[in-house]
């Protein structure tokens, strides 16, 4: 087994140095302003071993990859009516696509998809209000990563101008069908600030440990859910977590894993570590470039699969 | 960890007395002649151990699992190129579904949907003669069966009018972007035909050990592929082996798999075993139902999942 | 010829009489609380003769009747620049549809659509306040009518809560694209009352007049339009006027009409008459059931039809 | 009224002299070998006169422009029943879409898209052998041409190769869901001799004189069909006769019409005259460039348009 810390650090010299970096979005401004050079990535092992190299401890926006956690809270509060609201199938368009709504009567494909994540801030948000509901998020986020300071990242969410305009399409278009409860400006109003909660890497893997050891965090011993849900919660991340992009992820890299428009990665390997990277440049499915291939870089070298023996 | 053999032998106990058999595929009318009450299922475990119950050795019409040998055949001939010819991502749509191919100029989403199986089927057939490539598919299929008497259905091959109708124009639609090098009827030929070899449960997991156990048979020591490209298969299995049902297929059972009409579905838990399960009833994504609900049971009681530590 | 009078009023007691009247649209709760036995038609003949029958003098809810107005309007403003924002084909999808936005990249295919005449409501209020340009709207459509008491109808407005969320996603969609200039709230707030006038079949046909003489409304001699122009609108209403039941329209009517969910039709029979119906019952296309079966008959007994010689 | 002869003469002068000319299909290998410079009309009106200019008697393969006759057929064997294999509403889809059958299982839009004149031709072809029926559709030509003269371009028909493979998915589709009844091939071969049938725009202009006159070629006072189903002929003409730029057309030349990919466009002024083009450039639509140019200018400069006064 090579040296987890060498794989690390050889990797983040190896990203920092490339030039394909992928294009940063630019669809929300203040995202837009992040260095592009950037490269960030954390590994925590099941013994508790932090691996971590280059901006491992910059905050970026995390974005979608807070619906993970979202779903979290929902399967929690809700159990399986989650699913009556959201399906849990890869959509086979982009993230934002709304032609599937209109097929499907309104019932968004996945959690992962901003419509499913849309629909799942508002079943979490029934019955309460917008600020308590966000608070209720921060402070899961804040718990599992065990660090009182993670924040939202306030100048982020008042700048989803555009991409603002396509949510409030998707949540009125499922608000039509009678698929989201609470008034649309209520439950964009948590959807967009949860999605700009601002984590670094070493933040972010420690968040996911649960998701790595079926729903123990090892490191506190605390059960954050049951170990079929965690898995379930991987299989979802496996075939849904990078929007049209899934299957390659999952070809190339062999974890499950979700990102976000900010660049970040969040990928578990079960049994094994919970792994953060960080590049803002993304490809053409909206994932980060550099992040994708910096894990598939770490999977060889370390022979992590959910598909090998 | 339960005796294997007493786990398998309820399930199929269980799966017997079942009313919610699903529905037997029509459109192939030689498959809508077999019993809905049929059930087999063979596991074979990492150390050779063979525990199999009901009619596991009753061959049955594989369809499209022959897809999964299909792929692995054309890798091992054409390396990447494959990846021109198909994508590998999950669909969104039924197994015969044209819409992608027009929104993607003719070039199918994965191998596992009916026109990504026959531009595979396509490549592989290049520069040959359509009976030797078949010749070619099935001593394959025999060779990892380890059994020389697994064969063609030729009445199941003859039988394929209707659906016959819905692929020739899946073929006629890519070959007209030029997708197929081959005479439409020739490769529709050689597709049909593998769709219609038959094998039991117990020829079937025989036949999928290799990869179970990163490409390698571990009874003869064969490798059949490099470790990689095991994974890989195992990879585009999980996001896109049971159509627009893979996501609930990961969700339920945790495993990667292949679902065939014919009711039959292989399934690999990476480094344990290879198990294949035969229940002609289907749902409506076209996968076994019985199948599915039988490996949801089996995965659960031995705790296997390769999204759990 | 036969006699003009006798002919519409033997359609209106035929109409009356009959069991299939289509369904109430029921997404606008007002528009539900009209009686489904109403029927009212009025046919204005080149030399001002008025052929009036059953409830003609009662208003109702033109909704999207109106779109042919404020397209004139737009048109009469801003010239051929209206359509760079819509298009002018056939859509093949219903009226409400968002799937062909997102192909096509925020463009509506035709302004009679929702999509397009929200795009046509936010070209007519660019640069001023919502409240004036629904004024200019509605003095534009007393004058039309020959009639200053024609008025929104408040309740109808306030009443749009269900299709308002489907309109919002439209608009927000748009504006992602940057279709639309104005605030969202503010083009559907001036959208969703200029659907709302109030009108009889007398007044709507009278409205009408300048469409069937080349621009001119031939009792005052007042040109609203040039020829071409209304020779144009005509077009489109003919190809897009009904929806996804436009091609059935023509094929039976044989003249151009623009249909609302209210149950009204307008149909221009060009040089000859200005014709409105109105029963609230609807077809599956939501254009009214009774109103396209009575101006059938009409086209037929008179032998209008601009496809005929 | 201005001299017919001096206005096309006029148009054929412009016609010939521009330079945006559009661009020859070549998806047709022997379409492709056309001259680009070619241009013809001929204008037929009520009294006989013949107005034409450029290359007038030059034969075109009329390609879908032979769908208008096809339909003519299949009305007049089967009447209302033509309705129950095609819809008459526009497609918003290209002329060689499949999703739309997808979406309609099987059913194809109107009779004008290819699907829809495959199954119309499949039609007329109950019962009979190809080449009889072939025979039937070609004397029908040379019947209404006046022309016995009119036949088959045989390289044409021998040239689809490419194209043939799309018809052959769209054919193979809807016989799938049963919608054909003859072998697919016997349909196809069809298909594309009546679709190489080649004619000068005279030659068409005389073919289409009924469409003009309410059912009835006024020279020899032979009626085709009934006054009723002329105008329904043309009415599905303006609706659906340019593919997906119908609307676009009935915007801009005011008049009925069918296009071919060959460059021909027959255009029906009810009443008034019957007209051929041809231009061998297509637009993005599919349909003659100058063709339409040329349209726009005869019935501007005539006042000709169905929707005026």
């Amino acid at each position: 087994m090579p040296n987890l810390q060498e794989v690390v650090s050889d990797i983040a010299d190896e990203m920092k140095a490339r030039a394909d970096r992928g294009e940063v979005a630019t669809y929300i401004p203040e995202l837009a302003r992040v260095d592009p050079a950037a490269f960030g990535i954390a590994v925590i092992a099941a013994d508790g071993t932090v691996a971590a190299a280059g901006d491992s401890d910059v905050p970026f926006s995390i974005q979608s990859i807070s619906k993970v956690f979202t779903l979290t809270l929902a399967l929690g509060k809700s159990g399986d009516r989650v699913w009556r609201r959201v399906g849990r199938e890869p959509s086979g368009s982009p993230f934002n696509s709304i032609v599937q709504l209109e097929r499907e009567r309104g019932i968004p494909r996945n959690p992962f998809i901003n419509a499913g994540a849309i629909a799942i801030t508002d079943l979490i948000l029934s019955g309460h209000k917008p600020r308590e509901v966000l608070g209720e998020i921060l402070r899961f986020m804040q718990f599992l990563a065990q660090d009182p300071s993670v924040a939202i990242d306030e100048a982020v969410a008042a700048s989803e101008a555009r991409t603002g305009f396509r949510n409030a399409a998707l949540a009125n278009y499922m608000k039509s069908f009678g698929v989201l409860d609470n008034p649309v400006e209520y439950t964009l109003g948590v959807y967009v600030h949860h999605c700009a909660i601002a984590m670094s890497c070493r933040q972010l893997a420690t968040a996911g440990r649960f998701l790595a050891h079926d729903g123990r965090d090892p490191s506190t011993g605390h059960s954050v859910v049951q170990a079929e849900r965690a898995r379930r919660i991987n299989a979802v991340m496996l075939t849904c977590g990078h929007y049209d992009g899934s299957g390659e992820f999952a070809y190339r890299v062999g974890l499950p894993g979700k990102s976000g428009v900010g660049g970040g990665i969040l990928a578990i390997a079960p049994g094994k570590a919970s792994v953060a990277v960080w590049s803002p440049g993304l490809d053409r499915a909206g994932n980060s470039h550099l992040g994708r291939v910096a894990l598939e870089a770490l999977t060889r070298r370390l022979g992590w699969s959910i598909f090998g023996a």
